[in-house]
């Protein structure tokens, strides 16, 4: 149950592992990161993440040279010396060592920062709880960045107040959450939000768009409300780390829980693809 | 003209000196931070910086306890090692090490981070050209975090299309710059932004608000456009590391130079303040 973290590809404890002073990440958070589900060594939606990972470096401009090919060895490196069973591979991919100045360096190589950490996801069942509150990040949402401060503020605020998250939105308009996506389910049909500027494009949300489709169930994607979400038959807080889970409460109001049947497919089918892909079933 | 860095009391090369793995900088951006002009190991203002510190940590509920004078003891320390001339002290407080994880950690301690590095000052009559362009930043301004992934995208921008500095604009409002303060002169006014969430309490503007009213010139604090800012008769680029100096160009047009005699005796003043408070004649 150990965390093991990575560093340009030094393997070691976390705890005892260290970094460059002059890394951009401590200075500006100048890097981009992901975090992958991983069961007994198996890594789930791998792809789809690194996909992610190298558009993130293509928008910040970071020139993150190494292969996929050669980045999955890396990878399979650090995951060889972890836990088997439910663990979360983090990586970080950082604009590299340099002198401190708001200009990218011009010769800066980028540092690959990982580690692995067990966890436990949580039940199908587990009902979530969400605090609303005004989403104040900046308009850079759709780069998985290290700039995370408005989100740890508002983890802290959900968490404090006994929610499991935040729901950030923007006026009216729902975002997203502290470190999850939003969706939701009304007549039949799941609702997302436009990938825009203002939310990640999350791969829980890709996968169960995916599913979606393959169950015929119909996917509208549009800007929604609070009033609307809390109108919702059924609200899904998506993540890597809790998969799909539904909410029962929003600001101590109940909300959803009119579609169990629609709900049970997602989770279900969700599992199945788990499954399909990693051959561990949950 | 080395940089010397210092990291919870230990003292060494910029380039050598390492941190933990688990420190909330790195992940989060989760620290907050000052840069101090330092003129032949002595600190100009040092007292306001050290507030806006404190203050920075108690916005970000950083819990960082050590006082105002065993710090100043600190920064001793390594001005002691540090060149002589015009240097920049930086000091970061990050919130501590822990494992990765949005809430605070319940029994972090804040690391302090710092470095020194000889630069050149502006000369006074150099002159600054602007690029305007959005502002797409958190609605967290006031605090002076490492959250700097937009500011270093824009300086980016500004400079990549040879210009001095960005100008943030939130739709008409003249917000700042990506690493200075913005302020324009007037009808023999001074205009400043109110200091709300949208920009940092700027040192070097509360001194030129202090040259002002001992000077007896006016100053009106106020939210002003762009098309204001290109009709005034100066625009002050304000900042630790350049004091203040005028914008001749915004988006390659012509702007201010038009109150030679006000710029100059804000500049003297300024030059005389720091004077004062450090003994070097700039």
């Amino acid at each position: 149950m150990k965390r093991i973290a990575y560093f340009n590809g030094k393997i070691g404890d976390y705890e005892e592992l260290v970094i460059p002073f002059s890394d951009r990440s401590i200075f500006f958070g100048d890097s981009i990161y992901e975090a992958v589900l991983v069961l007994d060594h198996k890594p789930f939606t791998l792809d789809l993440h690194l996909d992610r990972l190298y558009n993130s470096c293509a928008l910040t401009e970071i020139r993150f040279e190494m292969t996929r090919e050669d980045l999955k060895k890396e990878i399979d490196k650090l995951l060889a010396v972890s836990d088997m069973g439910c663990i979360m591979l983090y990586l970080q991919v950082t604009r590299g060592n340099a002198p401190r100045k708001h200009e990218y360096p011009a010769n800066a190589t980028p540092n690959l920062l990982m580690y692995t950490s067990a966890f436990n996801l949580p039940p199908k069942d587990k009902r979530a709880s969400l605090l609303s509150m005004e989403d104040l990040r900046f308009q850079y949402c759709n780069i998985k960045t290290t700039n995370l401060l408005p989100n740890v503020f508002a983890a802290q605020k959900a968490t404090a107040s006994g929610a499991t998250e935040a729901l950030f939105h923007r006026g009216d308009r729902v975002t997203e959450a502290a470190h999850s996506s939003i969706l939701m389910i009304k007549d039949g049909t799941v609702v997302m939000p436009p990938l825009d500027n203002l939310i990640l494009p999350s791969i829980t949300r890709a996968v169960i768009q995916q599913i979606c489709e393959e169950a015929g169930i119909p996917v509208d994607v549009r800007i929604f409300t609070v009033d609307e979400l809390l109108a919702a038959d059924e609200i899904m807080l998506c993540s890597t780390t809790k998969n799909v889970i539904f909410v029962y409460e929003v600001d101590g109001k109940p909300v959803g829980g009119k579609d169990a049947a629609l709900r049970d497919t997602i989770q279900s089918r969700f599992a199945e693809k788990i499954f399909e892909e990693t051959g561990v079933r949950l």
